[in-house]
């Protein structure tokens, strides 16, 4: 138990054992910075209500801006939280660090304290996020031509290209960011005054040391101001969903990076050998990222089932879910780097038009081209060009060396020569992405425009970023100077 | 195998137990409405592409007004889209009904149809979610004086106040409906004209298609369009996290109404008793409530896992997903209505104010007037009322029933007489709310406030939510006439 | 409010629209049969401690049994142990129905109810696991001499043989069904006679109704009998684990199955196609498979969260664990059906050898070859062979077309003509599976005698599972004899 | 990459941080001395085939001993296991270090690491689990006359006694202890031999190797000795369903021990107070068992879903699985701890029988007593105490304070002197737990007897857990003296 805690209500010390048991310290660790900081507001607070002076005020924030940059080693107890206050104790004295406290709680100066440094990391989280859409759309920009496959149900389906295969992962992954910034709105919000539940009846300015550690504003009511833990789990949500469209692109270069499926060359700075096996190639950094983002995305899970059943006010149960955020931003962080270093080094595989597989990926197409120049209804169209298929697999044939003749018997009656003409145009996959017409659909010229939105959009999601980076810093620059 | 695909590509019809096991007939039904109407909005793209005609247009339309309201107890296959198909061609024919599926295919018809179900059941959860929230807060305004007890730790911790109590319900309530909106927004984009994946070679316009089901945008990228889920998963998110503060709620009631902490006195219509042991009055529905939001908070989970290590394009398994989020919004509305009647047919327990545990809860407003009064630093004061309680607890006494004499023993200075009537005054737990000061706090001035200006919150979103009705309401007025 | 308990401590009835919330009467008739069985039970003891006498045991035990076989379609109303006492109150007066409650609580009738109806069924899933063991057993036997590719990382890894690999899936099936029966002896305890949860001060023999029902023992400690769902959670774990199994098996097809990697071919009977791509032909039912033993295993997980921070005692959240076992259950038998015919349907795509990507599977055999000709280290052969794989892949070759000469460049020292032709020989796929030497290797003789060994424990789990069953129905026809 | 491993297949090395992002070392750390001794017993396999000479073996095997206590501070790339062989070669020199991997690969020496470490934190959370079991029952032994209250619904339902209760404990944790050993047999498999997935062409003797590891048995099919990773998900499931009940007997105590129940008083050993409220006591420790017991039975989801959609094969997913089982069990130990150190510290409250909501539960012995006396059939008698109760509520009096005139008009006919008598008597809580008949009830008697048989159950798993270690040892000082 801390020194500052004993000699009141307990009879005899926590257990030592106990106390490392429930100890927060190694998490607390990543809010310690803000924990000092939610100090240094609350004495601004404390001489604004007359609960000290200025002297005294000046004080406190002097040996406060002394702790900001440290964490100690050794010595920390329960918490930080008491650490500061035995810290300032031994360093001013029993009456003024007696002061500290005084209006406030662990529990509001908690989630205060985590919505700081969680703000800070969600920035971080977009600022990875956006560098990789960025990189995605550079990549895009330079195979706006190249032939890709498409595929459903992990079976090669039609011939998109590799512009737009890469292009279609930033559409997710924007609406990702999206997230994470209606997250970090909730987020920056100051509990800070709510007290342990009921606020304080000593006169404490909320607005205005919500003010000075940046937040847009308050969460009012004092209870859920300290029992109130969506901003957790929501980061966390936001996190998971990042997490599955992640994971869902590594398993993309794992799939497509296969030498069975070869559309995609992975860097061998980027894979890694058996050893025993001494022709492998594994994409291994894939691998890793599909099961971390797994981890991450049960992060959320694990919160959920954590925080069930508890009433409201502040439980203790709590402490446990921040170490999953911090988990989560840790791994996505990392886990973005690495996709966008293995993205960018990886090479399109190309000339790939003529393999069987890929060459049955026009049938559609084909079957479209019919309905144009045969006349035919689509399912009419799209009857003929299965048997067609047929016909091929059966015969180890393409598409493109049945006869006129056959196309005719296949469709009961005599096709022209131009339906002929087109069905052989057609049939070569590298023709198909030049066909398609509406929005959004792997066509070259339609693909750049929409990568020039899409960089757009990047760029105003930055400049946004940006500007919510400043607004922190000048908040934390204007407190610098306050006492 | 529907009859509409046989003749093509596979050999032999799929086995009738195969056919019915990956069906998705029965969740269909949800989604049945929509897709005749995406069927609609086809023909007049069709139209407008020149590769129907006008006459052909208007039958299929006609047809397909038909099937608006219907959903066939038998006769469905493997699939409500395929079924819509085969109806047509059945009743108008193969060639103009195999012209129906020209140029889309079930990928992006399915994702379509499950947004546009999905956006009406997400503006129907946020309207039983508002109406939980002003009953919430009318509750509130007509106990803003009625003592109650704040807990932390599932300890009483300080006096508060009912209609504060109440009204901290309502925050994270609000924040729920801010992200089911917000959910909206990115449901409320059209994938139509997506096709399988790559989009058409028909000059369909997908603009007018997302503009005649009432969309407020596309998904523009084709592959983005029929792989992308995170639409769903991130309504199951939100369904996550609103289930998360509803269990919260529901266990306060089984907590706060349980016969040990008695706070609350739950109406005999929303309880049960035992069927051996006569005296039991259970919170049955509460529990009910309570467990049903684990089931939506793991329906997410269930969901995220589905979906871990899928390629891009679409897969089978997001079929499985659909019915998931409709399980999570049917269970959380019918909660909210129950949690809506079963709290405003509760009665709050009065003059709890004698009770020992909850004489105890003062303390920390005891130690404040000792700042005040005594000119002890917070933490010193925390100590005496520490040892203060100590003594009652042992003596079985209360802390009003401590003389003068012992107070300045346990400070070890004589307090004065001002001091002492201080104490007794901040001891009685009714004198407690009036204290506070800081915003948000339970002192009943603030919290009439907030409650008035959380019934402006609520009809403003009330507001929105009808301006969004209204607009789906107006698109799809129109598109009954277009044809 | 059911008749039966009204007029007692509740002043008013439920009110309907809870009722119809609260009541499990859905989920109830899973249970029914064992409901009124445990009833019948209840009855013979009730004769034995005086309680009611025999006149009067014979009529309730007459009107049991004709509720046994008939679940009615309305008229239950909060559950179906109510129904049950509401009948024969109507049926023989309420002076003999109102006995049938003596000394018995909803809460231990419905924890034995539970476990009747759960055992039975997983004897049912053992008999499907079975039998799908036993068919790829069957199946393995006919291919122990068909090559395949064993795969790491999604990458060809060794050659090996399609009987190999069928008879690798026994074994965690075969630990699956070990699983089972383990929960299943845990299952098959009587709690009846833990009345609510205290017992009873009537003289009720539990060790003689644990008996008639056909239980092994008894859950002794009556609190333990209405608070334990462990075996409820565990038979939720063991299906998890088993859907895990399953799924990677449903995968495993999916991928095998693709065009891309072509080892197996799927009956069109367990395949569909696309309405769009007439080319298609997608492992549908594979797919399903794979998504619901999502569902099956993250049932356990809402069954984890619903449980979560529940204090010991009946709590009426227990009742909406139920529907997630008979869910887990349900869904894995037809799995398991759809994949047994779906794995007996399918055909080995056989003369694979030749692929690029099967070629370079014999690397880790051609290594090995060189330490037992060549005198080579296995790290100085590896890296050896390394070296080759990358001149083959870049010069579009095979490892059996590098000359004696260029294997000497690669070694750095000339090797001899007896290395190179085992080089040769060696670096033929097909030739692999009979070098290993190890047991449980893809070696066809070894394999052979594995499945001999796999076939006679299924036959022994058969037995165990016929023996199991025969206990049931023992004591099933005993008390059919004993009023 | 690794030096050993460098000169093949890649044509560049793997980027740095790269190899830190997908390295294992951290984790690897909890099974290098199992990834020592598996390197051993493979050096008696690779001389008794003939691999390597008796020399060479000695040398080895001396070098290996040298490492078995040592984790290196640095100088571990992409794992352990490549660590042991670069150390080998460099001071053995390339040619014999280069030996070591002959015929075994990373995928089998981790599986049997991991199954040796794994084995050894089985028993040791056995060992824990079963003193707590222990100690519950001493405690149990001495408490068998305390009055306790069961409860129901979160509400008082009927006398027991403490003894009973903690009795109650012994149950599901003796049932957990089972599974832990049943999930042991299977993990105490040897996968080593398995090679990559398809064993080896050289002649090493996997029975052998499996008996000096201490082995049981084989996994014998060698794909499924690498692929199978249920042995992993059988411990999470194991953990998982044990911390379900720990959490459980964690919230018991949280609400047994708060103020408004105080049927047990928690030792201030084991309590917090609060840094601002001065009279708060709070069950810190039982309360991060309740978050931390969650975070375990997650972190089997989490596996769960990282393995989902894996084919067969190893897959580097599997490497992220294996943090989660030590973090389960190492978890489960120190809450195992602290819960055997707090509940023996903890004291039950006496003298509670006088407290209204403890009056009431007298309830159903007061019906059944009704019944045996007043010849009334258990539902009237229901009725009657049911409007007993609602009168005593209603004008704040005890059962006991009915007068037996009121009791007849209850009735509604004259109940005789005796029966009111026998009222008096059973409306007593501390007359109850005697009354009780039924085996498994608080009767003390009866309680008595089940304990001793606990005690002897907890015997038979002590001295299975030691024999199973003595087989351990005996096998670890075999190997020692082979060489």
């Amino acid at each position: 138990m801390s020194t500052v805690l004993r000699g009141g209500r307990l009879s005899s010390k926590t257990r030592r054992d106990v106390v490392d048991f429930i100890s927060s310290r190694e998490s607390d660790r990543r809010i310690a910075g803000s924990i000092v900081l939610v100090n240094e507001a609350h004495v601004v607070s404390l001489l604004n209500a007359g609960v000290i002076r200025r002297r005294e005020a000046r004080k406190l924030f002097r040996e406060l801006r002394r702790l900001e940059n440290t964490f100690p080693k050794h010595g920390i107890g329960e918490d930080y939280h008491l650490y500061v206050e035995e810290e300032l104790t031994k360093r001013l004295g029993p009456e003024l660090g007696g002061k500290l406290h005084t209006g406030k709680s662990r529990n509001d100066q908690v989630a205060t304290a985590i919505r700081m440094s969680l703000r800070e990391l969600l920035l971080n989280l977009s600022d990875r996020l956006l560098s990789l859409v960025d990189k995605l759309l550079d990549q895009a920009a330079k195979h706006t031509d190249i032939v890709f496959v498409g595929y459903t149900h992990q079976q090669p389906a039609q011939p998109i290209t590799y512009g737009h295969y890469l292009a279609s992962i930033a559409g997710p992954l924007l609406r990702d960011d999206e997230r994470i910034f209606e997250a970090y709105r909730r987020v920056n919000m100051s509990p800070m005054g709510s007290g342990a539940l009921a606020g304080s009846s000593f006169d404490l300015d909320r607005g205005l040391v919500a003010q000075l550690l940046g937040f847009e504003g308050m969460i009012e009511n004092s209870l859920d101001g300290v029992s109130g833990r969506d901003f957790l789990l929501e980061s966390l949500a936001v996190c998971s969903l990042l997490a599955s469209d992640l994971s869902r692109l590594a398993q993309d270069w794992i799939f497509y990076g296969s030498s069975d499926v070869s559309l995609i060359e992975i860097s061998p700075e980027y894979s890694s050998t058996s050893s025993l096996m001494p022709q492998k190639k594994n994409a291994d950094p894939f691998e890793i990222v599909r099961a971390r983002c797994a981890r991450v995305a049960a992060n959320y899970t694990t919160a959920i089932s954590m925080t069930h059943a508890l009433p409201t006010g502040y439980n203790l149960d709590f402490q446990e879910l921040t170490p999953l955020v911090w988990d989560s931003i840790d791994t996505l962080c990392s886990c973005l780097s690495v996709m966008t270093g293995g993205i960018a080094s990886s090479r399109v595989v190309t000339g790939i038009a003529d393999r069987p597989q890929v060459q049955l990926t026009v049938a559609t197409e084909v079957a479209n081209s019919l309905v144009r120049t045969a006349g035919a209804s689509f399912r009419e169209a799209y009857r003929w060009v299965g048997q067609a298929v047929r016909i091929v697999l059966r015969d180890h044939r393409t598409l493109r060396e049945l006869t006129g003749e056959e196309w005719s018997q296949i469709a009961g009656r005599p096709l022209t020569a131009k339906t002929y003409r087109t069905i052989l145009r057609v049939a070569d996959p590298e023709s198909n992405p030049g066909l398609y017409r509406t929005e959004g659909s792997p066509n070259p010229r339609d693909v750049k425009r929409k990568i020039s939105l899409g960089k757009r959009t990047v760029d105003s999601h930055l400049r946004r970023l940006e500007g919510t980076r400043g607004q922190l810093q000048r908040a934390s620059r204007r407190m610098r100077k306050i006492l």
